[in-house]
């Protein structure tokens, strides 16, 4: 599963340049950057209403489908910027020291 | 870079219910989840500004950390409702075909 | 112009009750609450970047737009549970001090 | 309460220029744009998560507030940008037919 996003990544890269009546992904690069935005707008607010509607009702399946979307909408706007998952990803493991020497060090002996 | 996510959801389960003055993931979680879903709000707004700065300035490290910040709180909202990023990363992997079988059939020979 | 959400309230009303298949504002009720407070989510989206592509080009017709949109959605969901804009202007003119009698007396003599 | 937006924009238009350390409205003029952006998208999610709880609770004071706070920085917003509440008002009254004279003619006799 940790390499879903690499995966993702190679697939979003493939159909950037596809044919936008084709694919989703390269109708959205065609649409440009606002309607990806708006996406990525649109999706936030899905996933707040899923998950109040989830902590009313204890059913989970909407809120990881909108969280999918939403996260799924934000690889396609860093790809169209020329970025990937891998430079939000070395951000949060900066942030958290999940760097390998760090890791070695926390681990309990 | 693949397992950071794995990682990261290792150190938000154990701050969660760590000391609320003391974690900024434990005060997320003693706030509640209205807390943790403004915060998921104000960090898609903030993408969405940073995105737009981004394709005026050519200048791209806040939106990259502007979207460490969406994930992150993504992250705990997902932690506080009892669920993973693994429940997410499986939704888009079975979107893309990206399962072993898939991707092995997908390999050029 | 002032009494314009007066009047708009009255349309509102009107149609809230309407045939869904002919009035957009009856198909929002139809659709329930989590439908409008989606479009009220895009419309905040669409505000933002509008404004921020209102302070690049000087143009502000998209932006004048999206404010009538947002601010019509909200007109709808405020509707949709009993409420009306003047709900909302009541506590505006509290915060302000801009009932009667304080407008008088900061009146210039 | 119908002339509420047009004595709320003189207040804005005469703290546009006071002095930010007294002034709310002032701050978020000195703080800029995406600032002021960053309000806007905070309260759209806060009226998001008020309405989910108002139509679970049937208790509405905090909606109407956070409705409230998205109007006031959305005024903010149009003042910052050299626009104001007529500017979004005469879109609406457009839209809806409510000028003077449909409105005459739409008076049942």
């Amino acid at each position: 599963m940790s390499d879903t996003l690499d995966r993702l990544q190679q697939v979003l890269e493939q159909r950037k340049n596809a044919d936008p009546s084709k694919s989703y992904v390269a109708g959205l690069h065609a649409s440009g950057l606002n309607k990806i935005l708006e996406k990525v707008g649109e999706e936030a607010t899905e996933v707040i209403i899923a998950a109040k509607d989830a902590s009313q009702s204890g059913t989970k399946e909407a809120l990881t489908e909108e969280v999918a979307d939403l996260w799924f909408h934000s690889l396609v706007m860093l790809s169209h910027l020329g970025l990937s998952h891998n430079d939000v990803l070395s951000i949060l493991a900066g942030r958290f020291g999940l760097s390998g020497l760090e890791e070695k060090a926390n681990r309990p002996s």
